[in-house]
């Protein structure tokens, strides 16, 4: 199985005004990412709201995605949580789905725990899913999870694991951890969090981006890994890094969810479930305002 | 009904060896601690490593509880979580054990969320439980949660539910904040998170403490609250303050399960699920060291 690379979108996830996940849109949009050019698509994670999910409703939501004829090899479902038991369920059922992979959070209620207790956490979950097909990226997100994801954690579970821990999702925004990663672990697939990053972390030999603000970025990223090689590709990654920066002056899940229902015309796709809020519109007034400062645009 | 007060352990919860919840232990235990003069058992908190469990693994521990004979109105049990249909299954299913009132922390994987998210919330959660005789406790511990509870927040809740909202337990170890929150709501239920402020907070109007250590202080715990008005009773605070201390030298939950399992001498109780992990040995020598510096004993 060739390693998963390039642009994938951390969906997000629409909801009907009964809060609950409204399945039919959420195909289409991924439907719609993987036509702007998306390599696959990292559903239920952060920015898409999965942790205010019940397992009940993140199953349902990865079966009307399968439903909908996205294969799971443009998969790479968030799985974690702060319980094993539902990070295991979720963790089968991504893979009954044949996901490429999961985005795994570690534990993420109790703050301060030692690597021990993340290795162990890491470790109860593999030995309980004992598949061979799995394959595990960490999530690290400090500013969210406030759990971080140490490189000596990465190296004993590469050690203990080598067929399962796949790579990593960096969202802490700090380059220089991801390439530190990208020097430290050859064949470790390092993701950045940001398509701001996109471009430094596939010269230093990572993998691609996987990013909330994709969902509206896609094809401007897809643009930079086509021409990745090219001699103006700098140029380009600096309008997308304009564009990420705009967008994320406002809290990114309600300003994404703003910039979709504009472009789209679907009010609908402002509803977020709490403790997620939609902008104000002030907030919503100087997203756009900083979004047409760029070169912003979105396909129909 | 009357409002719960007085000294209530966060109970511990003690696993099988495959770390599924041991609930006869369970049962047991909380029977002990009401035997040592708990006035009731906030069960399936922090302490009792509640989000490190699933939904149906904590509805179990709850009916094992009714079920051992332990009445509804010696319990607070903890229903807060990230997704809202989990907090309002389990409160729903508190209140169907007749349960004093419900610890909900707020949900906690989104960081810096709003006062209007987090009261979005609290909000949608009643609407939904949709029960008169639900009486909500907060649970304030922005070192674990990362999403502090404030002030405004409160009043605005109380504004919005005077019947529902119940009380708090403060676990920031910040006496200041307890105290203001005495003066400012009166007839709002203030316990300490710790013993440490218990006498204080008593002083102050509020109306005790919920908290983890009493899982082996409890019988300590009792004694200041029956003494409260008696001239010697800061000496006893002095002394239960000296012992709380010596407890949280070391990481609480796994500290707690080593000194039950001294006391018992039931190595079981070592168990934990990760990322809590059981102390090392040269941690769990220093916290009985500690520990053998205070006058501190249990009672058979």
């Amino acid at each position: 199985m060739t390693q998963p690379g390039g642009v994938w979108v951390a969906a997000l996830t629409p909801m009907n005004p009964d809060l609950s996940p409204d399945t039919a849109k959420f195909v289409s949009h991924c439907q719609w990412l993987l036509d702007q050019g998306a390599n696959g698509l990292a559903v239920l994670g952060t920015t898409g709201e999965a942790n205010s999910f019940s397992v009940a409703e993140k199953r349902k939501l990865l079966d009307a995605v399968a439903e909908g004829g996205i294969g799971g090899d443009k998969l790479l479902p968030g799985t974690g949580s702060c319980a094993i038991p539902d990070t295991v369920e979720m963790t089968r059922h991504a893979l009954s789905h044949g996901a490429a992979g999961v985005v795994m959070l570690p534990p993420f209620y109790y703050k301060n725990v030692s690597d021990d207790g993340l290795y162990a956490a890491y470790s109860e979950v593999i030995q309980r899913v004992a598949d061979d097909k799995l394959r595990i990226y960490f999530y690290h997100f400090p500013q969210m999870s406030a759990t971080p994801i140490s490189h000596d954690l990465i190296e004993r579970l590469l050690k203990a694991y080598p067929q399962t821990i796949a790579g990593i999702k960096d969202s802490s925004g700090d380059l220089n951890n991801m390439l530190e990663m990208c020097r430290r672990f050859p064949g470790f697939g390092v993701f950045a969090g940001s398509e701001q990053f996109l471009l430094p972390v596939l010269r230093a030999g990572g993998v691609g981006a996987i990013s909330a603000t994709a969902n509206v970025t896609v094809a401007l990223c897809a643009e930079v890994l086509a021409k990745q090689n090219d001699a103006n590709v700098d140029a380009i990654q600096e309008e997308l890094t304009a564009q990420r920066l705009a967008l994320q002056g406002q809290v990114l899940i309600p300003a994404l969810k703003s910039v979709v229902a504009r472009h789209t015309g679907d009010k609908g796709w402002l509803t977020t479930r709490p403790p997620v809020v939609a902008l104000k519109a002030e907030e919503e007034a100087a997203l756009f305002a900083a979004l047409d400062g760029t070169k912003f645009a979105l396909a129909a």
